[in-house]
């Protein structure tokens, strides 16, 4: 599949409200958006860095998949997402190397990219999502 | 600090030998290094993507850090080092601002870069890596 660049790193935290602040005074970055995605029942952060960005996750629900994550594991990365230049195609190679998929097809994930999941049992215990930009390569 | 970039992520693996084929043949991407890290009882591999880098991460101890980390939290992310300037300068600023640090000042790391983490229970449980290039500005 080929990515181009690691897109974002997907970060769980309890609260934006505390989290943004340290991101923001004390790493020095700036947040430019904050989106709410109902479907993954998340308010979502981002920041800058270099050419990928830090996705900050807070739960809307906690029975959504960030409260779940939380309560299990802590905050913490929560996923790593790779932006490849067609997710259908990446997700067919995957597929045809044995690789367990969670997404048999792309879905619309923040900032309006085309998403899909690798299960983390197939990626040494990493949730890999994979993004494409439909506007501009991202 | 302002990091100029994610300068890499490092994932804790139980093997190399099954690691680095997968990263290679399903993801792509092309392992440039390997590396034994004596001090951290580690080897690493390395594959860039975009502007940063994974670094894979075996024990070559039990006892080791990541020995310990895979015994308790299985395989996946242990670490983000972000790209500073300057480390002790980083260090300093986040010291004076409450962060709890690991390393007081730099130490060597993988690829001769100059290191030094923050505790996680500072960053929202992410192990942080503070780094920068002697020689190159990284």
């Amino acid at each position: 599949m080929k990515p181009k660049k690691i897109e974002h790193i997907g970060i769980a935290v309890k609260s934006l409200e505390t989290a943004i602040p340290f991101f923001e005074s004390v790493l020095g970055l700036t947040c430019y958006a904050i989106e709410e995605v109902k479907d993954q029942k998340v308010k979502t952060a981002f920041f800058k860095v270099g050419d990928t960005k830090i996705e900050l996750l807070e739960s809307t629900d906690p029975e959504g998949p960030i409260g779940k994550f939380i309560e299990k594991r802590g905050e913490g990365v929560h996923h790593i997402a790779l932006a490849v230049e067609n997710v259908q195609q990446a997700l067919n190679e995957a597929s045809d190397k044995g690789v367990m998929l969670i997404d048999k097809q792309p879905r619309k994930g923040a900032e309006g990219l085309n998403i899909a999941f690798i299960h983390p049992k197939s990626t040494f215990g990493i949730l890999t999502e994979l993004c494409e930009n439909p506007n501009i390569n991202c």
